[in-house]
């Protein structure tokens, strides 16, 4: 019953003043209109295409900006870990510390993210591997309990659909629900079409899967966003324009308030 | 901005009493809410697992008790055609004439159809066939407007995922509304586990499927449904009791409301 | 422990002249080389992408030129089947009736063609549907032999893989085989790309899908070949130039006795 | 031309005894055959389901062992490799450096691993993930290269299909080979059924997707091997016994020289 968690912000720290510009813009709608926003952006980009594509900051220039977007919005952050040692020190600055989908089979990484999380009251975000079912999922959800992480927030961000392609199964959302876990739709990533010498995708279709799953019961939306995707960084083709994001939003909130009005009428 | 299109009714025409229980039920549900349900059962289960099932009364009788329907509870039509010389005389009864997945590609039975269609007044519904993407529906829906048949309903049954497994892939609704269709949901068929010594299925997901379709922009809403599905002749464990589709076809149309509210804002 | 065999021609009958020029080339390698060659052609594409595409001359002309070439050429002969009432018509020209992947799950069809086979001493060839798991063909296997076939032929002509395109996946063939059936490979349409406003293809592919599943223990190779494919009326981006067939088929032939050698090792 | 080159060996360390009787035998077959092994282990499972599953003797006991079955043996050694600072000491002991698959985005750790092959001469091993296409493994290969590693090695060892399967498209085969690299089949991992509380296998297909990728052109072939496989701590159901491994490698050489032939033939 509690309203939709957004989290919203650029790809990757492509510079102080784009994290500075996109998180006011999300921190006064948070504001304004009572919504509960997650800023994300990474600080190491760790699996691109190709060896000379942009990568980021880096761990601690990255929190240190991201630190100074928390104190300046007040607004939670989050943000991808990708070897075990980030995990502490991340978790210092973000709520919310993000499993990478191609690494959620990594013990080790799981473990150090779920420690960090448990002793600095934070949530594990698992993004659910586009090569694993649903149900699986429950292997990395063990792993954060055993480690005494309670808070597991799960991601679908699309299920390899052949090749170059993702599928969205919106059955995958109440099935990872059944493990007693939030779950949350990254409209963004669904819609990527992997392959060829950069990610292409489909921007136009985040909108349609953002709501599907929030009807289909989703709890938070995963949505990237950037001032001019087009010039954007990384996954400049599925990151929806900051100027519209707002109206995306409300729509969703929408929905979840219906969504929340059917589940209270059937408990 | 129209509201949803119901289609629903027992699979097969197992017996002139259930059809008879089944059909008033729905028509009094149509007229106390004023939705639009079409009453849907098949005459002939053309392609059942094992030579010996059920497969149903047959063109001429099944025709008999569909025209029954029609008199007595005053619901449209509409029943799945398997060959070519099925397509005129059903289009005597039914509103809309039902292409099935496994046939879409047969040139002569959608012709024949969409003949029919035209010479009646009626509508095809094509349902994607589950190994094709929603694209390439563009060949027969061209088959069906070559023939003058210009009302053209899609439907997405789902698409296979790997073996046994179907998925419903949510962005297939505004790529075949962008043909100039509208697009339903078949809900019941989308939750199948084909293989096996029957087919099996997963009835618990139809409400989830269905409301994110409607959310991504769904016109329709096809679901089957029995009095006591687990005594189904065919297709038991993915058709809805009876006693619950109200309760459902209301959250959909609510569901429905928002979207239109939604689109009408946009325009 | 038995040679290979294979199965090859255009794959539509297009005019009397290529049908003759084929199967006389196609003899003549017969005989010269020793192998069993199966001449196919279609006398209708009952599921072309457009309401225009060139079809085929129908049944009865077909079969005139197909009874010819048994005639002339002294190959035994076989074709696809799309409705019931072709099947016995057709036995009398074809000692192995072809079931299409797409209707292999209707089962009048099926029927139909088996009996024909029954009575003409014939053979059924049902290709695996590209939805379907192999261990599910044994439904079509199970209406065969019901009705008194007892020669069934089962074809891997590939499994979706995501839209627009295929894949065969080798473990089907032990797996068929399991059934008590011989298994053939179609090289030719496992390497369709269908999608788009004509079905492609990459001809280049099929020698290696062929020896891959020779090896694997394919007890028949279907490969459609033409004279000029780039201006083949059907399926010409998958089809064989005739004048490199020879060299595949005894490549082929080379890996099939070294398997049998293996094979009789074993037993 | 080259005759096939074999990687084989228990999945993870077990033992020292169990390290040592695989090797022996190995290396018995590799001098009486004059077949080219590698031996293969890992020091470290660094994915298993469960957290509390074995895992290994660690890097540096690791190495040791197979340093040991290196000098015992004669064998060059290959293992795979989890994190960037792995890649150097185990380069001292192994020719030939494993990407491992879910692992073949990370940017670092394939640069660390070319380093690491490029300064002792090795080899990297890039196994392409069971989530892209064959065509996209072409990043992985240009980011060795950039780094100065010349010897690419790719395996395929599956693709998702749906849930819990994979596939083996035979097609990867020349395609990857294309980039200019030997290509490899991993026929253990390819026959796993990924899914439930430990990933289950069908060893039994093991010789026929090696034959067939062989027959198709593969120039290597991955195989785990165990004296008793049902005893395994990872990867039994899909590990094929030690005793029975002699036979499968000389039925593979026999596809190879007939390939070899084949391609001599026709250059």
């Amino acid at each position: 019953g509690r309203p939709l968690l957004f989290i919203a912000g650029p790809c990757v720290i492509e510079s102080e003043e784009l994290i500075r510009e996109t998180s006011l813009r999300l921190a006064d709608m948070a504001h304004k209109r009572g919504w509960q926003i997650v800023f994300k952006s990474s600080f190491d980009k760790a699996n691109r295409t190709s060896f000379n594509s942009y990568r980021g900051p880096g761990l601690e220039r990255g929190m240190e900006i991201l630190a100074r977007v928390r104190e300046e919005t007040g607004l939670p952050i989050t943000t991808d870990i990708h070897e075990p040692q980030q995990a502490a020190p991340a978790a210092k600055v973000c709520k919310i510390l993000q499993v990478p989908a191609f690494l959620a089979r990594q013990t080790d990484l799981v473990h150090a993210i779920a420690l960090a999380a448990r002793d600095n009251d934070g949530i594990v975000n698992i993004k659910k591997p586009q090569f694993i079912a649903a149900e699986d999922i429950i292997h990395a959800v063990n792993k954060c309990r055993e480690a005494g992480a309670n808070n597991v927030l799960l991601t679908d961000r699309g299920t390899m659909f052949g090749y170059g392609r993702l599928v969205n199964d919106m059955t995958c959302i109440p099935t990872m629900q059944a493990m007693g876990c939030p779950v949350c739709i990254d409209a963004t990533h669904s819609v990527q079409r992997p392959g060829g010498s950069t990610t292409g995708g489909n921007r136009g279709m985040v909108p349609f899967v953002a709501r599907a799953a929030v009807a289909a019961g989703a709890d938070a939306v995963f949505m990237e966003t950037h001032p001019d995707p087009d010039k954007a960084k990384s996954d400049g083709p599925n990151q929806v324009r900051l100027s519209e994001i707002e109206k995306i939003f409300e729509q969703l909130s929408r929905v979840r308030e219906l969504i929340t009005e059917f589940n209270a009428a059937a408990s």
